[in-house]
C-alpha cells in the first residue's frame, strides 16, 4: 500500500441505498457502478447479497459486468456485505467473486449496548465469532474487509483485541465505523490513532474510515481519521445514507485535493466527474441535493452565475477556493438547438460520458427533436433528463398511452388515462380528485389495482425559464414489500423511487407513478424476474 | 461573559438571506426575527442596513418589535452589518439603535489577497481605517463588533495587530471569519487559541467564529474555534448562506447538547424549536433541506418511521444518539379532521407557537375546512403550508381570481386566467404553452407584462398519500433587480421567492408566481412602499 494514497470506498449502493426511499433498480445499479468506475473508485461496495435474491443477483451483475476488465484498465474491486454468519458470507461470495478483484465486507458489532442488546452475546462469543467467520471468508476470498460495528463507542482495549484477531484469521483491511455519528473529529482521530500503536499486525493491512454525519462531522471525522493513519476512506455520493447519512465522497475528495500542503495525499478520483455522478445518484435515487450543499449544491459556486462580477472573475481566489471546473460543474449549459443533428447529439452525449447504442441513441435523438421544437436550447441537464426518462426505467409493465387532464380554480380536477397492462391490451379510466395529480394517480390505481401508499412527490425545473421540462420524482411504499436491514436484522418496508420528465408536469407525474409502480412489480415478482440491461422506453403518446 | 456559556448569534437573516434565491419579504424577515427570538437566540444580525432603503426598514422594524421587551423577557440583541465606512456605520445605526440591546457590526478584510486585489489598500491603512470606523461606531452604539475579513487566510502576526487596534478602540466582540470556508478543523482550532494567547486586550472581549461550508466543515471548524476560547458562534437555520452555506445553528447546538463531557458549554437555544424553524425559514426562502441533512432533515431520524422495529424502540440508543423529541422532531403528526371546530384549530396553532389574532383564525379556519373536505386528516405540516400561502404573503398588488387548465398527451396544454389588479380591475387572458405551469405563467405575463426570468421551480407534497397539499416555491429575477453585495460591493441581480400551496398544484403554481411577481414589483417599488405586517390574504376563488 502507498502511504501517500487514500483508496475511496463508495457505498453509495449498499449504505446509500439502504436509505429511506433511495430503492433503485438493478438497471439503475449497474449504471451507478459504472459511472463510479469512470469517476475512479477503488473499492465499490454494490451492495448487502443475503438481503434477498434480488439484491444478489445485482451484486453478481456488477461484479460480472464492471468488476471484469474489457479494455485493459484496472478494474474497481466489487465488494459485497455479510453479517458474520456462514450463510451471509457465502452469499456474498456468490455474488462477488465474478470480478476480477472480489471483496468481502463482513462486520460484528463490539460496543457493549450493541452485543448486550442486539447480538445477545459476550465479549468471548464476539472473539471466536469474529476469528472464525474471517478465516471463513478468507479461504473464500483473498480479499476480506473486517467492520467492528459501533467501534466509536466501544472500549478500546476490546477493540484492539478484536482487530487483532480478526488480523491473525486473515482480514486484510480493518474498517472503523462511527455507526451513530456520535464521535467528534479529535476523539476519532485519537480512536484512529490508539488503534495504529495498540492493535497487534495492524502494519500489514489497511485502516479504513467509515463515518456518519448526525452531528453534521463525517467530513471532518473522515479527514482526522486519515491524518491518524487510515488509508480507506468509506463514503457515498452526496452523503445519501441512513439518518442524517454518510460521509460525502466529493467533500472528502475536494478536502485532499484543496489542502495538498495540509494532507499530502492523492485519491484516484477524476474529480470532473463529481458534478455529473452526483447528479445522476440524485435522478436514481430521488434524494434531492440542498442548494447549499457542499461542492455539488447548485450554489456551490454561485459566484459564477452573476453578471457584474469583474473583480471576483479577474481573481477568482478572492471567494473561490476551488474552480467550478474541478469538479464537473461549469461546462459550458448551451449545447444543442432545434437545428442540431443526430451527430451533434451523438457527440456531445460522448464528452458527457454516455456511450449508447444506435437504438437508444436513434429513441433519444427522436426525444431530442420532440423537445427541441418546444424549447429554444437543449442543455446538458435536459439531456440528462431525457436519459434518465428513457433509458433507464424500469422494465415497462404498464406503460403510459394518453393522458388528458383539466383543472382549475373550478372545481373538479378531471383526469381520464389510457394505459397498455403487460398482456398488451389498453385500459381507459376517468377519474376526479383534489387536483390534476390526484386525479390522474387515482385513475391509474383503478387500472392497475396494486395498493401503495404515495410517500413522496416532488416535482423541479431542470433549466432556467418557463419552457422547461420538468422532472419528476415519486415514492411510492407497498403494502406487503419488506427487506431486510443489514443492522438491525429486521425487515424494513421498501420504497421504490419513480422518475418522469416532460414540459406538461402532469404527463410528467404520470410516467414517474408508472415507472415506481413496475419498479415494484418488478421487484416483488408479480410480473416475472427483474430485468437488468437498460429496458424498452417509455413509450411516447 | 460567563465562561461556560456559547452565544448564539443568528445571521439567517443576513448572510442567510444573501444566498441566490433567498430574498424574503419584511413580513417574512419579522416573522422568522420572531421566532428566532422565541428559539432562544442570543444576537439577531437582521440585515445590511447600507444595501437599499428597504434593507435598513427591515433591520428597523425587527429593532422595534423584536428588540424591545414587552413581556419583561430579555430580548435579543439586534445587530446590523456595515463595511468599514460613516456611511455604511449610521445607517446601520439608523436601523438598529431603537432595539433596546442594539449591536452594530464592522467588518475589513485582512488577507493579503483581500487588501491587495479587493480593497487596494496597504496593512498601515487597513490599521487606520479599523481604528477609527470602530472608534465611530462605538461613539453611537456601546456594543460594537469587528470582523477581520477572510482572517481564515490572514497573515497571523497582522491579525493580533488589527484585533489589538480594534479592542483598543472600543470593540467589544471580536469575530474570526473563515470566509472562504478554506481551513481545517485543528488550522481553525490553533488560529483561535493564537488569537486568544497574542491578541493585547482580547481577555475583555468576546471572541466569535465565524465559518462557511465549502469543504463540508463549517461546524466542525465552529466547534474547533469554540474549543480553542471562542464563545459567540455565528450560525444559520439549516447552514444557509452564500455558496455552500454557513454553519447550521442545530447542527453546533446539539453537538453542544449531545455531548456534554466533551464541551461543558450551555446555549440558550430551546431545543424543541429547531424542527419548526427549520421548516419556517425552508419555506420562506424556498431552499430545500434534503433529506438527509444532519437534525432537521426528513430522514435524520427515519429509524422511528418504521413499524417493525421492536428492538430499536426497546434500547433505542443502539442507532441513536439523540431523541427527536429534544428537536421537536416527533411531535403526533395527526392532528385534526373535518370535524374539528374553529377551536381545536386554534388550539392546536398556539401549541405550535402561532399566536394569530380573530380575523387571521377566521381566514385560516375557511380555508382550513375547505382542505379538510378534500383530505381526509390535516397534520401539522398542512397547518404550516396553509399560514405560509394565506397569512405570510406580500402584499398583493395581483391576484388570482379564477384559473382553468387542459393538458395531457394531447397537444396544446391550455391555460385561461383572471386576475385582479391593483386597481381592482378584472383582465382575462388565455394562453398555450409547453404544459400547464408553462401555459398559466404566460397568460399571466400577457396581464401583468413584467419581464421576468423563471429561475427555478419546485413543488413538493406537504404530506404523505396522494390528496396531500402540493407546495410550490418558485424563484424569479428581475431584469432590472440589483442589490448591492457587501463583500464583494458590486451589484447583484436580485431574484425573488414565491410560494403558493393548494391540492390543485397548477393552481399553487399560479399563486407562487404571482407571489414572486408580488414581492418584486413592491421590492422594486413599483407599486408604492414596502408593507410590514402579515398581510392580506390571497383570495381563494
Amino acid at each position: 500500500m502507498r502511504e501517500d494514497y487514500v483508496r475511496i470506498f463508495d457505498t453509495t449502493l449498499r449504505d446509500g441505498e439502504q436509505s429511506p426511499g433511495a430503492t433503485m433498480t438493478s438497471a439503475e445499479k449497474l449504471e451507478v457502478a459504472r459511472v463510479l468506475a469512470r469517476l475512479g473508485v477503488d473499492i465499490i461496495e454494490a451492495g448487502f447479497p443475503a438481503a434477498s435474491p434480488d439484491d444478489l443477483e445485482a451484486v453478481r451483475r456488477i461484479a460480472i459486468e464492471v468488476g471484469i476488465p474489457n479494455d485493459g484498465t484496472r478494474p474497481p474491486v466489487i465488494c459485497g456485505l455479510a453479517r458474520a454468519t456462514r450463510n451471509d458470507i457465502e452469499k456474498a461470495w456468490e455474488a462477488v467473486r465474478h470480478a476480477a478483484r472480489p471483496r468481502i465486507h463482513t462486520f460484528l458489532a463490539t460496543s457493549e449496548i450493541h452485543m448486550q442488546y442486539k447480538l445477545k452475546m459476550t465479549r468471548e462469543q464476539v472473539v471466536q465469532r469474529v476469528r472464525e467467520m474471517v478465516v471463513y471468508a478468507r479461504s473464500l476470498c483473498e480479499d476480506v474487509e473486517f467492520s467492528p460495528e459501533d467501534a466509536g463507542r466501544s472500549d478500546p482495549e476490546f477493540l484492539y483485541r478484536v482487530l487483532g484477531e480478526a488480523i491473525q484469521a486473515g482480514a486484510t483491511t480493518l474498517n472503523i465505523p462511527d455507526t451513530v455519528g456520535y464521535t467528534l473529529p479529535d476523539e476519532f482521530g485519537a480512536l484512529i490513532a490508539g488503534i495504529v500503536q495498540n492493535t497487534p499486525g495492524i502494519e500489514n493491512c489497511t485502516i479504513s474510515v467509515h463515518c456518519h454525519n448526525d452531528l453534521g462531522l463525517a467530513t471532518a471525522n473522515t479527514l482526522a481519521g486519515i491524518r491518524a493513519g487510515a488509508r480507506q476512506a468509506e463514503v457515498t455520493i452526496n452523503g445519501i445514507g441512513e439518518r442524517a447519512g454518510n460521509t460525502a465522497l466529493e467533500e472528502v475528495v475536494m478536502a485532499l485535493h484543496t489542502r495538498p500542503n495540509q494532507f499530502g495525499l492523492a485519491t484516484g478520483i477524476d474529480t470532473t466527474q463529481i458534478a455529473r455522478v452526483s447528479k445522476l445518484v440524485s435522478n436514481y435515487t430521488g434524494i434531492v441535493v440542498q442548494p447549499n450543499k457542499a461542492v455539488v449544491g447548485a450554489n456551490a459556486f454561485a459566484h459564477e452565475a452573476g453578471i457584474h462580477q469583474d473583480g471576483m472573475l479577474k481573481h477568482n481566489q478572492t471567494y473561490e477556493i476551488m474552480r467550478p471546473e474541478t469538479v464537473g460543474a461549469s461546462v459550458s449549459k448551451l449545447v444543442l438547438g432545434k437545428h442540431s443533428g443526430r451527430h451533434a447529439l451523438k457527440a456531445r452525449l460522448t464528452s458527457m460520458g454516455y456511450f449508447l447504442g444506435e437504438a437508444e441513441t436513434d429513441q433519444l435523438f427522436e426525444r431530442f427533436k420532440a423537445l427541441a421544437d418546444k424549447k429554444k436550447t437543449i442543455t446538458d441537464a435536459d439531456l440528462e433528463a431525457l436519459i434518465s426518462d428513457e433509458l433507464y426505467q424500469p422494465r415497462e409493465l404498464f406503460s403510459l398511452e394518453n393522458l388528458q387532464v383539466a383543472c382549475g380554480t373550478m372545481g373538479m380536477p378531471t383526469a381520464s388515462v389510457r394505459l397498455r397492462d403487460p398482456s398488451g391490451n389498453l385500459h381507459v379510466q376517468a377519474s376526479i380528485g383534489t387536483g390534476p395529480v390526484d386525479a390522474t394517480y387515482k385513475a391509474i390505481d383503478a387500472i392497475v389495482q396494486v395498493p401503495n401508499i404515495l410517500q413522496e412527490f416532488v416535482v423541479h425545473a431542470v433549466t432556467e425559464g418557463i419552457d422547461a421540462l420538468g422532472e419528476v420524482t415519486v415514492r411510492i411504499q407497498g403494502e406487503n414489500s419488506l427487506v431486510l436491514d443489514a443492522q438491525t436484522e429486521v425487515d424494513q418496508p421498501r420504497t421504490y423511487g419513480g422518475y418522469g420528465a416532460d414540459t406538461d408536469i402532469v404527463v410528467a407525474s404520470a410516467k414517474a407513478y408508472l415507472s415506481a409502480i413496475n419498479k415494484m412489480l418488478v421487484a416483488t415478482g408479480q410480473y416475472g424476474p427483474v430485468e437488468f440491461a437498460a429496458t424498452q422506453a417509455v413509450q411516447q403518446a
